[in-house]
């Protein structure tokens, strides 16, 4: 696809001496179909990029106009150009460091378990394999499992499985040698299983320290493989910023020391994790912003999750009497650390599920920013919110950023927990658009997938891959696919404040963007998500 | 010079998809003399690697012998081939970082410094502009200079030189402007100096935090550039290690990530600086070893350095009388350190100048290791050492590790400190050597110059460059050519208890190497400081 024009030859034989005229771009991208997502929702043709920047956008008549001299001419063969896509809200690290690991939730057996850890080991041929996520409970024989199908199946190697719940491990044999562990080691608290003056391979609570202290030799070498293996899948998906929903100082200052070194190319807005340290550290440094780098924002749980019950409902749960869910901290906890936060140029980014802790968050945001111009905090889910509750969420303020795909994975059983009245200001993300003038989109992988499409599919078509239900969910909260294509370009931009750099394909921005043979405009539904990206690039480099 | 071979060609038309065969290598290097730096100083013709490590070495014959299968075939041309070297001693972060600031130590005038910070902004164009090192004592006018010449040539660039000692600090306006110091900005403890009812752009102690507060925002840009800025220079000398003499953790957990992410491909064995904080983490983890990084040692400074006369002398020192230096710390504090490392794996390599500081880092090491085999505690400069003292070095035990660079550095004024009986046992790397069987190089750069073959020709020629004295300073203690090859590879290798995996070219350690043009061994001694290096290859990988 790449070629070198005679013309751009010619020129630079001429003139390669001096790059730094003005006409002198490195790449101009030509006769294909680019959306812009500006102001107008405007097409063009052909778009020149230079140091990293869009120089111009246009006809193809536009940019030959402008003479530029290019050091490559790239056709674009009818192919679409969309910005970069933002997820809005997503676990970027914790998604990276699950690749390293075998995730067991789910398992509906001891069996698949094993099944699974010696798949992962084949594919991965770990010194150490650790897994986490079952959970005895799920499986027909609802009894701890024992050690010797795990020990038979891995002579050698040592096997950590830590149950869903993190508060028990089983092992095998080689786990319980290289940690020295056996019958007549001392421990307090916990336990260490025996059955028959034999251990069973169960540790639960404190013995597990041992167990984890023979982990690998604590080199950066996970964390870094963590970010380098989640940012190759999250470019093959188009995805060019990701606002990573909770991180401590220690990941943020690896980012950042990865993106300098030019190593990590993706940019992060990073969200950071509420707690005591690094609120300290990072309200009193300030915003810190790099080419790659966005840190302006705290993440706060009001309260849990609706599939467990545990997000904050005014009423009780449908399907539970006397059941409210709770909010995780106080009102007096969170409005302290709410007012902390406003006296910064920081956001306040807070996950808020029921009705409850949304009308809690959005009081307290209200109160404390009223009087500010242009503050920007988020209502991280917005997930179910009480008819009078939707006009707290003005542009300049409050903004909603939701995840379409929670919309239609929970739809099985959200009415239950909700009922018929509630669910109609659930996962409504058209009230909140038509309140807010935006809407931020993501996805909370690895709770979903990360494939961006299915969130575009969800938003637009309200069903789910299996195409139920037939007519969609609670239609009347569809977005358009111009507002869902805004909802992952420049709205999510907006709601991390970084429009004026990204989002949007126009004059000054970074050419960050993707490249797909079909119209996400005008294609068939049904088709998005299986959708396949055919090239991304961040700061007009060719990342995937 | 690299070529395919027919004959790899062939057979890898045939047995490429056959690559883990046994007789498949990366690469051939063929035709030229490598010094392999084995236990017999042998040199080969040709060399095999694969994934980065040697796996034969020999006479073409031998080599031919091996059936190999070789991606690629590398034509020595005749060029010479050593192990990549290894800077026992030096600052490689600090050395990193220094390249980003004004350098500003030996300045003679205040004219001077103002043509240093104009010079390095020319090149370097950067934000804020960071110097240190002036002393106006140094200067004709002895007086602390103003900020109106700054002021003129950075009317809006913010300039902040500190004075050689971090106490004092000239400012320009710009910098003034962007901290809000004004003529009524209050402080407490030290000054912002006025004249005449203004500014002088003078600032004394605390108030210098006010300026540097301001300083650019904090990514991690500057330390990971230092790091790869030090690397590149590194290289270009055919350094393939480094011992960075006192790291803190962060800077380690960077190196690390960095190493990890591909980006610095320098193998980095790291002192750890005796802080508390280091110490509780560190001993408690235990030696980290990576690929490329060695943690598994503590820095000590027992003394200060001879021309300063901070050396601790037994005797006093002959150009003052009744003064001896002193010890950085109690000798209690110091066998209490010692001890607490002692009980564990890690090395204690303590900086010691002074022959009083010597024989008590001696003692306390001899006392605590002398039932225990293969400890190998370093004495960092071992640089005045009473005749009765050598005997504690052994090459178990105590291991000196020296900088020949200093001796033709201090040989001006070293013997006016000690006198002429105490400077025979001062820079007396023979004797050393004689007693331990070994002895490790360094440069204990940015204090020397980076270049390796600055070391050589000191400790061979006992010159400096420009071939002074005549016959060689002290030339008892000269090393031969052999041995100080050795002293900058397979004994560095030692002391850093890395010489099972590097510091020679054998099969089964690393391809670490470097070529030359020239026959170290052979050539003209005085043509050593300026030799070039043809490339350097770490892993198998080239680097420079």
């Amino acid at each position: 696809m790449k070629k070198i024009s005679f013309f751009a030859l010619l020129v630079c034989l001429i003139s390669c001496q001096n790059k730094d005229a003005d006409n002198y771009v490195d790449a101009i991208y030509q006769n294909g179909t680019i959306y812009t997502v500006d102001n107008e929702f405007s097409t063009a043709t052909a778009m020149a990029v230079r140091d990293g920047k869009i120089i111009a956008v246009g006809s193809q008549d536009d940019i030959d106009a402008l003479n530029l001299k290019a050091d490559t001419i790239i056709d674009l063969a009818g192919q679409f150009v969309y910005p970069g896509l933002i997820d809005a809200h997503c676990h970027f690290y914790r998604f990276g460091q699950q690749l390293q690991q075998v995730d067991l939730v789910g398992t509906t057996s001891y069996q698949e378990v094993l099944d699974k850890v010696e798949a992962f080991q084949e594919k991965n041929n770990t010194a150490y394999i650790i897994g986490r996520g079952w959970d005895q409970n799920d499986w027909d024989i609802k009894e701890y499992p024992t050690k010797a199908e795990l020990s038979e199946l891995f002579p050698d190697t040592p096997v950590a499985l830590t149950r869903i719940d993190g508060h028990a491990m089983i092992v095998n044999d080689a786990a319980l040698k290289l940690a020295g562990i056996d019958r007549n080691t001392p421990f307090s608290g916990g336990d260490i299983e025996q059955k028959d003056g034999e251990l069973t391979g169960i540790l639960v609570d404190n013995p597990m320290e041992l167990i984890e202290k023979t982990f690998p030799v604590d080199s950066r070498k996970a964390d870094v493989e963590a970010l380098m293996d989640a940012q190759e899948i999250n470019f093959s998906y188009g995805l060019t910023t990701v606002d990573d929903a909770g991180l401590n100082r220690n990941t943020i200052e690896l980012i950042d020391s990865l993106q300098q070194a030019g190593a990590l190319k993706m940019k992060v807005y990073a969200m950071v994790s509420n707690t005591p340290e690094n609120l300290d550290y990072y309200l009193d440094k300030g915003i810190i912003k790099t080419d790659r780098l966005n840190v302006r924002s705290i993440k706060f749980y009001a309260d849990g999750a609706l599939g467990s019950r545990g997000a904050a409902m005014k009423e009780e749960y449908s399907d539970r009497e006397n059941h409210f869910g709770a909010l995780l901290s106080s009102v007096e906890d969170f409005k302290k650390t709410a007012e902390r936060i406003a006296a910064t140029d920081y956001q306040m980014n807070t996950h808020a599920i029921g009705d409850s802790a949304n009308v809690v968050v959005l009081k307290t945001y209200r109160e404390l920013l009223n009087d500010m111009p242009d503050r920007r905090w988020r209502v991280e889910h917005a997930q179910i919110i009480s008819p009078a509750d939707f006009e707290y969420f003005d542009r300049d303020r409050i903004l909603p950023s939701v995840q379409p795909t929670h919309a239609t994975s929970d739809m099985y059983w959200a009415e239950d927990r909700v009922g018929a009245e509630r669910i109609k200001g659930a996962y409504a993300y058209q009230k909140l658009l038509d309140q807010s003038g935006m809407v931020a989109l993501g996805t909370d992988y690895p709770v979903e997938q990360v494939n961006p499409f299915l969130t575009f599919y969800a938003a637009v078509a309200r069903q789910d891959t299996s195409v139920y239900p037939e007519n969609g969910f609670n239609m009347q909260d569809a977005l358009s696919r111009e507002d869902a294509l805004r909802g992952m370009t420049i709205w999510a931009a907006y709601s991390n404040f970084e429009e004026k750099e990204k989002g949007s394909l126009e004059k000054g921005k970074s050419a960050d963007f993707m490249i797909l043979k079909e119209d996400l405009m005008k294609m068939p539904i049904q088709n998005v998500p299986t959708l396949k990206v055919q090239a991304t690039y961040i700061n007009g480099e060719k990342v995937y």
